[in-house]
């Protein structure tokens, strides 16, 4: 029981670099795509990588702010659905490197209590805030393993898994 | 610096649990395959889906026994791929069920300072004990992802991803 509570899995710095890891081999994946291919082309039915990707970005920062302050007003299921979405490779990177600058600057205000205590995430889905952050990163990590096989049957070389 | 060093993100019991749960999704996709298509399926030239559980279960309990012990002699890249490989879902979903029991009891005798002991993981990828276990997870969600690519390409609906 108390080893449980005092291990050290993983520390705050070190999951936000993980995270932010992952967020880098997104990146080259999106770079990857050919500019049209990336806001059109999907296998068996799915939705096209840009697609992907802006549910990644609609959910990232809004969960590190949820997280960090109890305020889940932010979330938008359609972020990017609007008039501003984007609509190029070029505006796709430019919003994902805010989205990188967002999660850093907002990670620093979570309160270490906050991993371990339990909210409502957009007054929806009830959990642990690890839980939350966990499930955005799984969620990029899914749907990213999709653009793999996206690019896969374009005949392009994706870029290696283990490069972060 | 100290907060970095005391707050608790996730616990070991919760990162047991949380990767249970991903393993769940993964056997409820592996039954989700028709018999044949699961050995033999895939899209743009990648490897079927029953290969992919393979390398996932290659890794699983090898990872768990050297992060808990230094061990890494047991690691078999090409695990499954000889006489022993399973070759019916049945087979594929008891080796699995076997991996579960075998994660389960050696994850119990991972020494707390072993999270952050910085080891070479078959004497060739160097980090800390939490990063190789997070490799193996990663891993298996990045696959996975490809496996509902070619379920919906099949024409079949994959179980919920964020069902546990």
């Amino acid at each position: 029981m108390a080893k449980e509570q005092t291990a050290l899995v993983i520390s705050e710095k070190q999951l936000l670099e993980h995270w932010q890891g992952h967020r880098r081999l997104t990146r080259r994946l999106i770079e990857a795509f050919p500019e049209d291919k990336l806001f059109t082309y999907s296998v068996g039915g799915m939705r096209p990588f840009a697609t992907l990707v802006m549910e990644m970005i609609g959910m990232a920062t809004p969960n590190v702010i949820g997280v960090g302050t109890g305020n889940w007003s932010t979330y938008d299921a359609n972020a990017g659905q609007g008039d501003n979405k984007p609509s190029t490779k070029e505006a796709l990177l430019e919003l994902w490197d805010k989205t990188t600058e967002d999660i850093n600057s907002n990670w620093k205000k979570i309160n270490q209590q906050r991993w371990q205590e339990v909210d409502l995430a957009y007054g929806q889905w009830e959990g642990p805030g690890y839980w939350i952050l966990f499930y955005g990163i799984d969620n990029e990590i899914h749907h990213r393993g999709q653009g793999y096989v996206y690019l896969r049957s374009l005949g392009i070389e994706p870029p290696a898994f283990y490069e972060r």
